[in-house]
Formats: C-alpha cells, structure tokens, sequence
C-alpha cells in the first residue's frame, strides 16, 4: 500500500474569536463603549453582527448608519477606544468548552489545522496565548493580508502555509464571515453556534454543517471525514 | 355605522429588555459574571438564549449544565451578583432606535399598549423611567404572576389589564421565550432581531413577522392591519 499524501488529507482552518475562544459578547461591549465615545449610537445587536468582519468594512457599515464618512482620526480613535475598553473584560475570557481538546486531538491526528484572524498580531496574542497553541501552528492575521474577512485572503494564507489545497480545507467560524469568506477560498464551511448566531443564519452563508462549539465539533469530527493518519 | 368597540381593537403587549430598550448584551455578560464567581463556566451565547425565561428555568437549565441541583442560596447568591454586576453596566443601556416614538404613536393612535416582563419591579424600573413610560399603562412583572414566560401568565395579566382578549393582542419580543408564550397565549408573535436571536430563530417559535427594532415595527405598522381609532 503507498503511504498517502499528508497534503491532499484534509486541514482544519480555525477562526479565532467566538470559535475557539469565548471572547464575542465582551469585544461587542468594548464597541459599544467606543462607539459611545465618539457619540455613534448603534444598537448592540447590530454589533455583534458585524464583528469578525474587515475593521475597514465596519467602519463603511458606520458611515452608512451616520449618514457621513468617519475621518481617519475618529476611525483610529475608535480603534484604541475599543482596545482600551476590551482590555478590562480580559479577564472574563476563556477557551470555549472543547477548544484545547479538539486542537489536541487534531494534532494527535496528525490532521493539519491552523488559525485565521480578522484580528490583528496585538488583539490575538491573549487568545492564543489562552489556548496554548503550540508555536509551530501557522497563525495568520490581519496584519498579514491585504484583506480580511469575508475576502477570502486569509484562509487562502494559512491554507498556503499547511501547504494544503484550499478545496481539501474546512474553514470553522462562528459568523457569517467566516463562512463567506470560506466559500470564496473554495473550502467548506463548519459554522459554530458559540459567536451567537442562529444556525440557520451560519447555514445561510454556506456552513454545511452546525455545531455548537469546539466540544460538539471534536465529537463528530467523523462527519467531516476526518481520520487518523496512517 | 356603529362606533367600533375598543376592546376587539388590536393591542401590543411589549417585552421590554431587547425589545424595547438595548439591554441583553449587558444583562448577558452580568450573568456570566456572577456564573463565574460561582465558578459554573457557561459558555456566553449561552446564556443569551436563555435570557428572558422564567429565573426558575434558567436555573434549572444550569442544574443540568451542572450535573447536580444549585441550592437555593447558590440560587439566591446568583441572582444578588448578577444585580452587582449589572449596575454598573447600566449608565451603558439605551432605549432601542425608535422605542420611545412607537409607543408616543400607539398612544395617539389610540391603541391600547401595555409592557409584561419577566423582569422584576427592580431590575424594570431603569429601562421603565428610559422609556418615560405614562403612568397609566399597564407594567406585568415578574412579581405579579405565579409562572414567567414561556407561560403566558405574563401576557394574559397584561391583556387583562388592557381589557382586550389575547386573541386581539400582538406579542412584540426579541427572544423565543416571548414568542412561545405569545403562541400559549393565544396571541399573534412579532420578533424583534434587536436582541440578537436570528430571523428563523424567531419564526420557528412562532414570530408571524420579524422587523428589526421597534422604528423598524413603526415603519410597518400597517402590517400588522393597526390602524387609528375612528
């Protein structure tokens, strides 16, 4: 028999927030806050939505909601306001339940996975450092692409960087970004409940499958296909 | 031609914490505050799903989570942290675009309103005084009824007060708890996305229409055949 093809097997390429770590609801909160500040009153729920997306397409949805152009200066004052009042709620943050269960067993697998972030190097350091990602796992982040998501440009990076065909990967995200942004790198999409959208919505963007979180997704890898190597 | 008689006219009966003021998020991570200090590790989209049932259900619901029943001071100690929690993340809270301006038009349309919450007298007297709510209009609380939603004792105390038979009442809510105890009412269900469920969410449990927020309800009033009194 011939040994199989480790990159043609397929990887895993995971979103960061609200997919592995339990962090949505308080970055939502820290947008509330900053919006706040700069007298932009935009509904929570409208928020949550939006996060996981490009910080340029955000700041687009805010001019149409203001019904005027946001300047540089407010957009990077918004930016460290939101940083300044994320930092606070850090210590309410934990790996969602399955999150360093699932990554483990990937790895004990031998099954190839990796990270995607619309976040940047700064605002993924706390997470990762939470779930304890060994440092020969590729994490790919904002500052690395030109765009974020729903752009499929950092999938397709980390996809590059497991030296694995995009059309073998499966993107798992927890928001409709993700799963767009895994249609247009040609992976398919595994939604997860625990950013807080309905499973329709994730079905909607293109997740074939639903989970709940990290735990439910590591107790039916079997329905991805995914086996141990030989 | 006959004056119509008011009390078949249609009446709103009004969740209040996402459905008119923009509470959930906050009122979600209090209670992921208090869980902590407890040190039950639920997962926060969680607990969102769970806002607006009954306290007694919520608690049940971690019993499960749990494997083992809370007592009645981890209970009682829950709730008192919560309220902790929550204060200080109420200079935060807003009345929901448009809140205020439907119910100022109902109320010069002629159309009986009234609010049923599964909220307390305390924790409904700061979204209450943001709605500068009259002092005629009926306000169920918690406190009132012996079951919280999904039973319906919340909405049919409320359409009790207004006179009207639930048959004539519109439900407004955010959550599916609203809307299941909208249908045990015998009332019609119109979801809300301002509390962050999804669309489908709220139609599987029974919304016969979702608008996004009360100005979005205002702007298609009509929908719902409500019309000024003769």
């Amino acid at each position: 028999m011939s040994t199989p093809n480790l990159s043609s097997r397929p990887a895993l390429l995971f979103d960061l927030d609200g997919t592995l770590v339990d962090s949505v609801y308080q970055n939502v909160l820290a947008w509330r806050q900053a919006l706040d500040i700069e007298g932009i009153d935009l509904s929570v729920w409208r928020i949550h939505r939006r996060i996981g997306m490009s910080g340029g397409l955000f700041i687009k949805a805010l001019d149409r909601e203001l019904g005027r152009n946001l300047s540089h200066e407010e957009a990077e004052r918004l930016r460290e306001n939101h940083a300044k009042a994320y930092l606070p709620l850090w210590d309410q943050i934990r790996p969602l339940p399955g999150a360093r269960e699932l990554l483990t067993a990937l790895t004990g697998m031998r099954v190839p996975w990796a990270i995607a972030t619309s976040g940047s190097v700064r605002t993924a350091k706390g997470p990762l450092a939470l779930l304890e990602i060994p440092s020969d796992i590729p994490v790919v982040t904002r500052d690395q692409v030109a765009y974020a998501k729903p752009n499929p440009d950092l999938f397709l990076a980390a996809a590059q960087r497991l030296g694995v065909p995009p059309g073998d990967c499966f993107v798992v995200g927890d928001s409709i970004w993700d799963l767009l942004a895994a249609q247009r790198a040609g992976s398919l999409g595994i939604g997860l409940l625990s950013g807080g959208y309905g499973s329709d919505e994730l079905v909607r963007a293109g997740a074939y499958r639903v989970y709940e979180d990290p735990a439910d997704l590591l107790a039916h890898l079997d329905e991805l296909g995914i086996r141990d190597a030989v």
